[in-house]
C-alpha cells in the first residue's frame, strides 16, 4: 500500500477494523501496512476509539506489550438497541402478520439486511462477555439472524438440518418433542460440522415452549459441546410457566397476546431489556 | 451528534457510509449530522472516495444537484477477487471434501463470515450493473451466500422452501425435475414473500445441470417476476453440454474433475474470471 496522509489513513484504518471484528491486529502490522511510525498509528487508533465509543459502534480493545495490538468489538448501546427494538415491535404488531395457529409472519423482516445488521449487533452485545466458538441454529428462519450475529463475533455458523442430506456426510440425528405441539421431530447435524468441546451460542427466530432449542441442546450434548448461551429474536409469552422447557435465554422481543378474531397482537421488548 | 473535528468526522463518515451501501445520503443530511458546511463535507467525501477506490473497497457515487448526495457501492477489484478465489479453490480441493455421489462438502466454508463477506462482494460486483430488487435462493446451503450478497446490495432475501411451512401463510408450489438425478421435487414460496414484477437475482451454492435454478426460474414466472441474473458459487464441470439446463449464469468456481477412487478433485476459478 502506498503511503497515505493521516486523513486517508484514518479512513483506511476505519474500514480495515470494521471489516475484521474480534481480530487482533498488531501495531506492527498497522505500522507496516501504512509505512508509519507506531506512535502515529497509536494516535490514529485513539481517534477511532473515541468515535466508535461516542457513537456506540463498539469498542477498540488495545492490548499492550510485544504481543499487543488492537481489536474491534462491535457493540450496540442499550439506548440505541431499545429504540430500534421498539420500532421492530410495532412492525411485528401489524395485524396481517397473524397466521393460523397463532404464528407470526416475520420472514420478510428476517430478510432485510438493515434489520439483520442491527439485531446481529444486539445479540453480539448481549453475549459479548461469553466465550463462544461457534453459533448454531436450525433451518430455516433463524439462519439469517445466526449469520448476522456471527459476522459481528467473527465466528462460524453451523446449521442443524431437519433431514439428513447426502451432501453433508455422516451425521448425528436426534428426536425431540416440540414443546407446544408435542409432536416428535428429528434434527441432525453433520458430524464434521462441530468440533468436540466447542462453546456454542444457540440463535433462533422464535421460541414457544422451547422444544426446538432444547433439541439443539440435546444435540450439542452428543457432540460433547457446551451451550454458551441461547438468544431468540421473539419469544411467545403465551406459554404456561410449567410448559417452559428452559429458563436461561435472552429474548429481544416478546409476543404477549394474540387475538385470533381481531388479529391483534401485542409485542414488547424482550427480557434482554428488562434488567 | 456533537460537532467533531475533521479527523473524527472522517472516521464517523467512513463507518456511516460502510453501514449503508447503495443508500443515497444527501449532502444536507451529512452537513446537519456533523454541523459542518457542505464544502467541508464534500472535501471529506473526496478523501473517502479516493481511499475506497485506491483500495478497491468500492465506489462513492456522487449525484449533483438539489436531490443529490452520495452513495457507497461495495465492489471488489478483479485482481483481489481472483487472488481470493484461487485460495478458495485450493481449499475446495482438499481430498476429504469428496462425499458419496461426487458431491463436495463445503458447508464449513459457507459458514465462515470472512469468506462470505468476500464472496458476497464478488457477486455484488458481478451484478452491479443490473437492476435488482431482491435476491432469491433455495434452502439451505445457499442462504448464507444470498445474505452476504444482499448485505452489499442492500436488498432483501427471499428463501424458497422445500416444503410448505405453516408459519409462512399461503404459498405457491411447483414441481421441478432435478437435472442430474432426474427426480421430481417440490419447491414453494410464500405468496407474500415476493411482489409481482420484481427483478430477482438467483444465488445458489452449487449447480450441476441447473435443475434447481431452473425450478426457481419457473417459480419466478408464477410470480410474474423477472430473472435479473443467476450466480452460483461452484458449478460442476462434470455435466454434458446437452444436459445443461441454462446458459446465462455466473460461477465463481468450477469443479472440473472428481476422482472418486483417489478422492482428488480439481477446482478452478469459474466463468466470472474468464472474460
Amino acid at each position: 500500500m502506498k503511503k497515505l496522509k493521516r486523513s486517508s489513513r484514518l479512513v483506511e484504518m476505519t474500514q480495515y477494523l470494521l471489516a475484521r471484528p474480534h481480530t487482533l491486529i498488531s501495531l506492527t502490522a498497522f505500522a507496516d501496512r501504512y509505512q508509519s511510525a507506531k506512535s502515529s498509528i497509536s494516535e490514529d487508533l485513539a481517534i477511532i476509539k473515541e468515535v466508535f465509543e461516542e457513537e456506540s459502534i463498539g469498542e477498540l480493545h488495545t492490548l499492550a506489550g510485544a504481543a499487543g495490538g488492537v481489536k474491534f468489538i462491535p457493540l450496540m448501546g442499550e439506548e440505541s438497541a431499545l429504540g430500534i427494538m421498539e420500532k421492530i415491535c410495532l412492525k411485528l404488531e401489524e395485524p396481517d402478520r397473524v397466521l393460523p395457529g397463532g404464528y407470526l409472519y416475520m420472514t420478510d423482516m428476517l430478510g432485510q439486511p438493515e434489520l439483520l445488521a442491527d439485531v446481529g449487533r444486539m445479540f453480539a452485545t448481549a453475549f459479548s462477555g461469553k466465550k463462544i466458538d461457534v453459533i448454531m441454529t436450525v433451518e430455516t428462519k433463524g439462519i439469517s439472524l445466526a449469520y448476522a450475529t456471527a459476522a459481528c463475533l467473527n465466528i462460524p455458523v453451523v446449521i442443524v438440518r431437519r433431514d439428513n442430506k447426502v451432501t453433508e456426510g455422516s451425521a448425528v440425528s436426534i428426536n425431540y418433542v416440540s414443546g407446544s405441539t408435542k409432536r416428535i421431530q428429528t434434527m441432525s447435524l453433520a458430524r464434521r460440522a462441530l468440533k468436540e468441546h466447542s462453546n456454542v451460542l444457540i440463535i433462533d427466530d422464535f421460541m414457544k415452549a422451547g422444544g426446538t432449542v432444547k433439541g439443539m441442546m440435546d444435540l450439542l450434548y452428543e457432540f460433547k459441546a457446551k451451550v454458551a448461551g441461547v438468544g431468540v429474536f421473539v419469544e411467545s409469552g403465551e406459554v404456561e410457566l410449567e410448559e417452559r422447557l428452559l429458563e436461561d435465554y435472552i429474548s429481544l422481543a416478546k409476543l404477549t397476546a394474540v387475538d385470533m378474531k381481531t388479529k391483534q397482537t401485542t409485542v414488547v421488548p424482550g427480557n434482554y431489556f428488562k434488567d
